[in-house]
């Protein structure tokens, strides 16, 4: 018996998407987001709803997570994700790792079956190996396309920053955020971080309250864009904290990222679900791939004001 | 010409301190507290006040941080820090780095050096090296009591949670919270988190928002504790929004910690100073080590309504 109407929320990266990608991206956001619907709709959590988007994304090489992630400056992928329970705050996430296809299933285990909250690294990848995770060549999740990114990004390393900043590279992130028939919000945010990271870089996907936050009571959550700029006002959190104070969560996804415009000058997008089922999503890029399932209709877009819905049944 | 009055605020870890190191922990929060503030009152920065401190803590072995740092479950140092400068809101953070003196500076220099605010594993020692700082033979970090604690770990590591949460296992983390006399805040962390936890654990005190939090127009703050009650709530940014709210920083600290124990049964302290100057701490576990500089006095303690003053004049 649902007691809730249940609500997804999904994104598929804040940034300058190239044409090319544009439609594989729209696809992608909808896939994930009906996906995640049919298991709340059938009684599943809003745990294995998040879970099961994002690996969706993940394995969608058009997105920077999982296969298709970016390269860092020594052309290696490495990998965070992270995943939160809104009604117990346990919470789950591994950062820096290199030859899994799923990260996020691999954090909701340190969730799961640790008694910590982020492993990095050679620990993180020591605790797949404990969990059975089966590692995969680091090659097969590299696509031609980042491949060619990475190129580019050698190329221009020297330049001033100012021109690497003019070029579309460094693509960023997927998340979700699930509302439950019993009300219980999760989030998951998953990426690859941007082409040309330092190795060891870590940005804000993996880090709880930074770029995936859910408190039943409160709302849910799920970050990209500016890695950087959204750890330094950990906005998450911030979302959290305005809602808490009564904002609404269109206003509160919006207000966020102005702060975060106006104080460290970083571009983004949130998604995010009230506690009463509102759901909504914010970017300040150029474009954010973004989907929203809720009461049989499905809604998505990418270009600023686009907004398409089919009915879902 | 000084236009704000200068204050400091030192933590030397909240957890059941033994009392054979009581005496030393609290030298230890007074030392840095005095060096802190000789540093501001003499026209430095916030953010200079905050590294000397800590580096200061990392130095003596009786803080589990630098020197002394508690050993993971392969029985390895993995050091976490970070630092922010609540000015311009950069920041910079190391996380499971195992061979330097001083993590907090590596923190810094993430901060100064590079365009990323945390670096991980072998990529900050990467970083590291390319910065020409020292590496140093892991086993100089290591204390006989760390040691000791750690087979302590390794005798009862099979046996149930109770009985390892009833040993005084795992010391936990040294900060600082500056305010210059030109009125901006820094705050900075640094652990070697906690006894027996696995490879590539990262707790709170490396993750902005988290263990670490500073923004000039609302105030600053450090936390120790359990690192993941700290992580499920976002304590540091938790005690920033209800300081934004016109709650003062005592009340605010008070009630994190309050939020944290009765949300996810988390224990810990944190220490605060607000933008108008107003200094705080606050503990939910035995003991924390604190001291305070403000207006030449120095008040420090340790137990529960333990408060020492003396001129510093």
């Amino acid at each position: 018996m649902s007691k809730v109407e249940p609500v997804v929320v999904i994104h598929g990266g804040a940034w300058a998407i190239p044409e090319k990608i544009c439609d594989a991206s729209r696809n992608g956001v909808k896939l994930a987001a009906r996906k995640a619907y049919e298991i709340v709709k059938s009684g599943g959590s809003a745990l294995d709803a998040v879970e099961a988007a994002v690996i969706l994304l993940e394995n969608e090489p058009v997105f920077d997570a999982g296969k298709g992630s970016c390269l860092n400056a020594a052309g290696e992928i490495e990998m965070d994700a992270s995943i939160m329970d809104g009604t117990s705050l346990k919470a789950g996430a591994i950062a820096a790792v290199t030859n899994i296809n799923n990260p996020i299933s691999l954090a909701r285990m340190v969730m799961e079956k640790t008694d910590h909250c982020l492993l990095v690294g050679e620990g993180a990848n020591m605790f797949a190996k404990e969990c059975n995770v089966p590692s995969v060549d680091p090659s097969t999740l590299i696509t031609e396309d980042c491949l060619e990114e990475w190129k580019t990004f050698q190329k221009y390393k020297s330049a001033v920053d100012s021109l690497i900043n003019s070029l579309t590279i460094g693509h960023d992130t997927v998340g979700a955020v699930v509302m439950d028939c019993n009300g219980r919000i999760a989030a998951a945010t998953s990426t690859g971080g941007i082409t040309g990271k330092r190795v060891g870089r870590v940005g804000d996907s993996p880090l709880i309250g930074t770029g995936t936050f859910a408190i039943d009571e409160i709302g849910g959550v799920s970050c990209t864009g500016h890695g950087e700029s959204i750890i330094k006002i950990c906005l998450a959190k911030h979302v959290i904290c305005l809602m808490e104070n009564g904002m609404n969560a269109q206003n509160a996804v919006e207000q966020s990222l102005q702060f975060m415009n106006s104080r460290v000058k970083g571009a983004g997008g949130a998604i995010c679900i009230s506690a009463s089922g509102e759901a909504a999503f914010h970017f300040t890029t150029e474009r954010m791939a973004w989907a929203i399932a809720k009461a049989n209709v499905l809604s998505w877009g990418l270009d600023p004001n686009e907004h398409n819905t089919e009915m879902m049944s």
